[in-house]
């Protein structure tokens, strides 16, 4: 008797046990918080080529439409520009603190009406802290925070998937911007 | 003796069940016929700039080869060209419904003997329907149907992961195509 | 009594089972060695367009910086120049081998102070032994070997995810380079 009931306890505890389990198995959590299981700020920063800043430069036009040019963004709100960059990142906003890793990939203006941009980069990182990368990709509507996703990640960062909160937190002329990335990881290996 | 063959029986119903929920895991579904989480169709309409009608245009070359200008598609099944788009999205096939979202980023033509493609865009939406972004990539060998992966998304589409399948269904010239996007997620969270 | 026990030495057991399925649940495979679910070494051959080689080549310059043109690799590593590529695949390293496969898509060269690129393309297989595409994205520093991510695949490779470990196989001057690309997947559906 007193066995049947310990089995039947033991049965339900396990089986609670096992539909939670099952339950993230198929990654259903809407309604609940979701909890990244890996987070990292960091910014980087942006120094477009305009013809006169060679030295100093770290982003260069290689695509222009019809109506543009490779040395002055194109009208239209840079619709049809597409920038190279090797970018250097920080933990912080200064430009001159540490450089901790680079931002490397492209950006592509796609809008007449106003600016929008599609953008596909990989953190590159290389010290002591972390060494790997992050892959991100997705559409950038320039508004105040956008999400674009994370696709990929190699070294510390193996098969991270995820979403990164982007915010420009400096923006100077045509030259310079300076972007906030807040990488929220809820796939880690 | 009875409580043991309960035992029996309910430690075998539960390796059982842990099996197959391990196959899930294991996301071998080989054989089993697979059912996406999510599906969306939805239809873009590209309207390539050719120099004459800058007022509709929703996409523009900016990649050319040596060979090619960015007024008009290259030679050569146009082998080299990128184009940047910001499409407008359909629930059906008439430009003129009700636009729903927009499909934003490139696609390139990389083969001289006969078309082929590679895109990289995401589909952007942002109304009370469906708030967020998918993104996509992949080869477009330009057959019949194709399948391309979905990536990633964010918002409605948090951490999508799937493919679509893509079918031409219009082309006038070389100044509009409208493709359709079967759109078909299997990591919903 | 020995039912007792044996509950107990059941539930031990079950539970060590299921905390090992949890583990690869949470994919948290810390300390483990990584075992790919599917593994696939392949080359590819990239003959760069320089004006001469129309015939041969299978990749051409369509983005290059104000500095540079679209014949030549660009000076100052070749930062901003975007190449366009429909690459044959063979098994081995050898350009006259059987073409089982097509790589398609882009790589861009991203840094002034040296040789960096960032890579976008998919692997295309339409034959007997494999049929469909494995997506690849990401930074490339052109280090001996590098790793980059296998960010999707259709067909034979549906929803694959992985890395890849890419090595420079052979180059000849700024024309012919051979790349390996040693896929490891992670995740087989």
């Amino acid at each position: 008797m007193g066995a049947t009931r310990l089995i039947a306890t033991v049965v339900l505890s396990l089986l609670l046990f096992l539909s939670g389990s099952s339950a993230t198995q198929k990654k259903k959590t809407q309604g609940l918080p979701r909890q990244p299981c890996k987070r990292m700020v960091f910014y980087f920063h942006d120094i477009l080529y305009n013809g006169q800043n060679a030295e100093n430069a770290t982003s260069a036009i290689v695509g222009a439409p019809a109506w543009g040019n490779r040395t002055i963004l194109a009208g239209q709100n840079h619709f049809g520009n597409m920038v190279v960059f090797d970018d250097p990142i920080t933990w912080d906003n200064d430009l001159h603190s540490n450089h901790v890793g680079r931002a490397q990939g492209f950006y592509l203006y796609d809008r007449k009406d106003y600016f929008t941009a599609w953008l596909g980069f990989s953190a590159f990182f290389n010290s002591t802290q972390h060494r790997g990368t992050i892959t991100f990709a997705g559409a950038d509507p320039l508004n105040k925070t956008r999400d674009i996703s994370v696709i990929g990640g190699t070294g510390d960062f193996f098969m991270a998937r995820g979403i990164a909160t982007l915010m420009t937190d400096a923006v100077e002329g045509e030259v310079y911007f300076r972007l906030r990335v807040d990488t929220k990881l809820f796939e880690c290996w």
